[in-house]
């Protein structure tokens, strides 16, 4: 029987300590192949490069792992994977993104790259996982994670997923007390209030740094906020059908220029 | 009685044709402010700038209106307009951004900076449109849409809308025969499939250019796609709650690595 194929990516760019960890976990489990910006590419959304060209390079960073790095954000990445390097070839059976440095939970699902890579997978159908330590400190202990996302990967591959779904995992910063396993969630009611710390240039001109704090208004136990914060790693599971349907027939009942 | 307070954003940058067009159009109705790209910004997705500054200026592009270019993505002008440029003021009532160059319907409302704009809005708890001409041409004709452009503003101004919920308006381009109307829609099920242009730059390195084909799978009648092809003016409502709510209990039935 095949082993499977892995593909991997993160938004952290391919040299970040989480995208080896990822690349390690990964190689027990099947055949690896890494797809991944060529510098950091953090809080990039859904962004994909329009009106500007893309460079891809074969880079021998992993021993025994096929690897590109790309000039693009995540989510093109997923795109030159599945339509250049892997073009009428076996596409992956999985789709694994990070593991990020920082937490991509609740509304930071929107602004992540991570997630974004993940999200364009299950686009093109195939079950994904973005991995996300919530942990931003340069040299965070990633080592309580990565039996976790080994057992994760396995469930999917495994399992499978329902089709237009990933999932997003975070899994708590590394604490005194062992991890007290998986939950799995809904995306918390939580956002960033921002703030602008405005300062001037050598030539006196204005600029800003966007700083902020994060705000939970979420007081459910069922959410990702929640279960990080009780030391649970989250699986939430998002779709790219953003259609608000329950507010379909409020819109057809309420508007008045409707045909 | 105070005139509505309308702030204005684009991502096609602050001199487009079509974010000129939303201004004249939203002066007919309230006081505007305008914070937009002072360069294009298309694909941007939900991108922001982390790790990297802003700057924001003046501008006197708009007669009577305050206006000022920023440096960052859409969802940075969203953010900057919200906590810098109107802090601790009165907040909009209606956030409107676009008119965008080009289709936002189906998938492409997660690459669409736009359509980022308007749900960043959206979960500042502002009611928020884009809009989007179904037409890429330079020389785009805007003048069938103008109207519509009004009343859905002032619809949602009168009416509000159901929090958490942002609405992606795509409007035919200029046909023979006049626009039918108004249709609330569903994001329809369809997507891109890319080819990359490989070419070689003057140094023999190779470089490309992300091309593809819009595949639409969707055969309702209930869809944005289903309502441009049929001269209807698409109105979806989008949230940014990404749970795949549905999921969540099979997840919990099915996996067996749960705590």
């Amino acid at each position: 029987m095949n082993k499977p194929l892995i593909l991997v990516i993160n938004d952290d760019g391919i040299t970040a300590p989480g995208i080896g960890h990822l690349v390690s976990v990964m190689k027990e489990l099947g055949d690896v192949i890494v797809v991944a910006p060529n510098r950091p590419q953090s809080g990039m959304g859904h962004a994909i490069t329009v009106g500007d060209t893309l460079r891809l390079k074969e880079t021998h960073i992993y021993d025994g792992v096929k690897a590109y790095e790309c000039s693009g954000t995540p989510a093109d990445c997923v795109k030159m994977a599945r339509h250049y390097v892997l073009k009428d070839q076996r596409q992956p059976d999985v789709v694994v993104s990070g593991i990020n440095h920082g937490s991509n939970t609740s509304i930071s699902v929107l602004y992540s790259g991570t997630m974004s890579a993940a999200i364009e997978a299950a686009i093109e159908g195939t079950p994904s996982i973005g991995f996300s330590l919530c942990d931003y400190g340069g040299d965070a202990d990633f080592s309580h994670a990565l039996d976790y996302v080994k057992k994760i990967t396995q469930q999917v591959l495994k399992k499978g997923m329902p089709k237009g779904v990933a999932l997003n995992v975070n899994i708590p910063p590394k604490r005194n007390e062992p991890l007290k396993g998986i939950r799995v969630c809904r995306q918390a009611n939580a956002k960033w209030v921002e703030e602008f710390d405005e300062r001037r240039d050598p030539n006196g001109r204005k600029y800003f740094w966007m700083t902020g704090n994060f705000v939970n208004f979420d007081k459910g136990e069922d959410n990702d906020e929640w279960a990080i914060a009780n030391n649970y790693i989250s699986v939430v599971p998002c779709q790219f059908d953003l259609t608000a349907h329950s507010t379909i027939p409020l819109l057809n009942e309420d508007w008045d220029i409707l045909s």
